[in-house]
């Protein structure tokens, strides 16, 4: 374990962190909201923080996995504490408890929150609030490693523990000169929303504040009614397309860019996520169309709700708890698909549930005839066995670190449905879940151990379960 | 396919069938209830049905994996279709899905119930629901193979597919010999609770009624009020240690009967199969203690009911609905541990939670450290990459089965509750869930097609899902 290299690195990130929170700040001198000096006592902590650690100067810049997931886990720890200082400062959110949890839902980009009267927060904090999931959609280690430029391609390392999604494509191997592009990507994506959204009439504060939330696929509001709150066709449509587009692998746009427009056509996780996004979509318009008196306004909302939830973004147009079961349960089912790999989305990915089903057919052709050869194939390529077992394993440790969390959680002693979807709403990175937590709901209510152990979830969600089970892992933490 | 050989064994087993229906007929006989025409009827059908299929004279006696797998899922269909007929014929549940339902529910050791009001039933029908339990316990293939001795030593191929459990055992190899000696161990188990029950003041009909859903890990009652009717500390105490019992790997008892002491000792199964009951039971004891006044009497209740769910029996001595929300996640998560393998429990099976738990443990010091080579090991000795690998697609081919037949069921606009745990208690086999469908309540609402899912459930369940796959699968009836 190579301590002072870990310590050189996050406390860079730290100093990156308070730079961050230089925007907000502005916010808050344009707005004149009161929060400047929460936000200057925030960015000097970050930044001494960050300089301590920075000192440290490590003998050697070797990083190994292991370092590398500590050194994820750990940044995101701390930028969740830190990112929460202003709230904490501004007295606005009193429980730094409260403040850790909500920073960590913006970070990674679950959109959960504490906050009972959302409209009742300044502007800057909200500002802040909605940026971390911008910031957080993209990695908060790219995004750093994207201004500041490393020269050391060991940090290649780090970052690869923070990419979404079981490792098949190549991206990984042109990655420092991807990265670039992919942040083209995301801030013209971003750009075109803002500017669609203003011409829809919604003012500029709105329409950034709702884009981060978009792009990064957090769902963060700034209305007690979410998205509802325009009651906009248009707008609902912006959003809900571009949550769509957020959710797809930033590889396809690199493909378009250089127009291979044939592996485009020919992604089975893109073919697959369109698929399941139309098909429940149509699913539930014809469920709930008795609600809203038309098909088409049923549409709206139904194809809203599922790109939200299946991007795991979490914005409202409606409080889909009061729909149908059938329409509830589609919903819950897409909580746990997520977006595509490489995407801003959460989830167990498309591409995971892609390799499930296909594994599924294979075992029943298997028990037809157990002498057959059958592989997974993806995109016409068969998968390496390593890489399914990969896809299994994921899903058992998932499965472990639900049901762990379900049963603690359960200790509030809520319903049945709050407690199980708080749970399965933040491991996915997601935001509301149904019945308390609900899109009308919020977490205020839980105990402070399901606070923490949520936010855990959110974090191990969102760094895809290994980082911060490494993190809690003490044969990590020994010397060799 | 060999579609003759499939007719015949299939038809031998509903011969089977009828002859076992004589017992219920005897029991109508001795209490004159009147259900002897309903008995007759459907000895008669069975018999006529049995001896079509039997003379289908196969032209060779080839079994494959396929036919055995399409031999138990068949038989098992017709089984609960056969044996519903009395209660269709004594006009006592008049919907033939609902009979179905119960005789499914009985043979598969679930112990869901259609019925609202169980003691406006007659003894003889009574007495033939809770004989499916003991019959469906041991594996009716097993256990017709265990009266008509077959020579054809090509039928083990058969029952294979019906033992529980993954296949890491020796049991299969000496497996002819072993029937009569398993036999053996089930029958004196049920005498000796039989005569215990007596001993405790039970009646004879009553002892032996409980003893059948016992042994099955059933829970069929015969009072709305299932176990706690009789409101008896040495009762309760009698009936979970023998649930306990029927959980527990029948090879432990032939390794107890042959002296093998030490390997009873070290089995890994075993252990965290008792260590699961001993905490979950203690965990509940003190989050319920405040209602039942005394550490002791809170005891009671909780070992009773973690017992009775683990070993996926079902029975109840109170309405565990109303307790608080962590009693009841624990055992929501009991539900799908399920009892050992080998054993008459259902659920994913103890040995299969165990190499889960140390494929985690595995994955994340695989994160630590990529290059470490590691193993699964069960007692003391290293399992093959397949066994686990087989462990991990059981389980995404569960979630799969459990994910669409929550959407079917989500249907019926029930609460999450009552839609997601009619599921799981189908599909591990235990009987009640929570809510609509908890100790209190039943199945009886659902819609047909609700029925129909639950029931393919409950088979899935008990054939540990791939023979009703193949079933269902048009690649398996192919002539080849």
């Amino acid at each position: 374990m190579n301590f002072r290299k870990v310590l050189a690195l996050t406390g860079r990130m730290l100093i990156a962190n308070g730079m961050l929170m230089i925007a907000p700040l502005c916010v808050s001198i344009i707005y004149k909201d009161g929060q400047i000096l929460p936000f200057v006592y925030s960015i000097l902590i970050s930044f001494a923080l960050g300089a301590c650690g920075y000192a440290a100067k490590p003998k050697n810049s070797e990083i190994y996995a292991r370092e590398g997931m500590i050194i994820v886990a750990l940044t995101w720890v701390l930028f969740s504490v830190v990112g929460g200082l202003p709230f904490w400062f501004s007295k606005q959110i009193p429980s730094l408890v409260d403040c850790i949890f909500e920073t960590a839902s913006g970070f990674t980009t679950t959109g959960s929150t504490i906050l009972t009267d959302v409209e009742a927060m300044s502007k800057s904090l909200l500002f802040w609030r909605s940026f971390t999931h911008w910031i957080g959609g993209m990695g908060v280690l790219v995004f750093v490693t994207a201004i500041i430029s490393d020269k050391n391609s060991r940090t290649t390392h780090v970052m690869r523990a923070e990419m979404p999604g079981p490792k098949i494509g190549k991206l990984a191997a042109k990655w420092q000169f991807s990265i670039r592009i992919l942040y083209a990507i995301y801030i013209t994506l971003t750009i075109i929303e803002i500017l669609l959204l203003l011409l829809g009439g919604m003012n500029i504060y709105d329409s950034l504040v709702h884009t981060f939330g978009t792009a990064g696929t957090g769902g963060f509001g700034i209305k007690n009614t979410s998205i509802g709150y325009y009651d906009s066709a248009y707008i609902d449509y912006v959003i809900g397309i571009f949550m769509l587009l957020f959710g797809v692998n930033f590889n396809i746009y690199y493909l378009i860019l250089v127009k291979q427009f044939f592996h485009v056509k020919n992604n089975s996780e893109l073919k697959l996520y369109l698929s399941i996004v139309a098909g429940a979509s149509i699913l539930i318009m014809m469920n709930i169309t008795y609600i809203y008196g038309s098909p088409l306004k049923a549409f709206r909302y139904s194809f809203f709700q599922v790109s939200s939830i299946i991007t795991t973004t979490g914005y409202a147009t409606t409080d889909f708890c009061k729909w149908p079961m059938f329409s509830q349960m589609i919903l819950l089912a897409l909580m746990f698909v997520g977006g595509c790999a490489g995407s801003t989305g959460g989830g167990l990915k498309v591409i995971r549930i892609s390799i499930m089903l296909k594994c599924t057919l294979n075992e029943v052709k298997r028990a037809v005839s157990p002498r057959s050869v059958l592989t997974v194939k993806n995109d016409g390529k068969p998968l390496e066995s390593q890489v399914v077992q990969g896809v299994s394993m994921y899903l058992v440790v998932y499965a472990v670190i639900m049901v762990v969390s379900v049963l603690i959680v359960a200790l509030d002693n809520f319903d049945m449905a709050t407690t199980i979807t708080s749970v399965i709403t933040t491991l996915n990175n997601i935001g509301p879940g149904l019945a308390s937590v609900g899109p009308a709901g919020n977490f205020s209510e839980f105990s402070v151990l399901s606070k923490l152990v949520l936010t855990f979830d959110m974090l191990a969600g969102r760094l895809e379960l290994f980082p911060m089970l490494v993190l809690f892992t003490p044969l990590a933490w020994k010397k060799i």
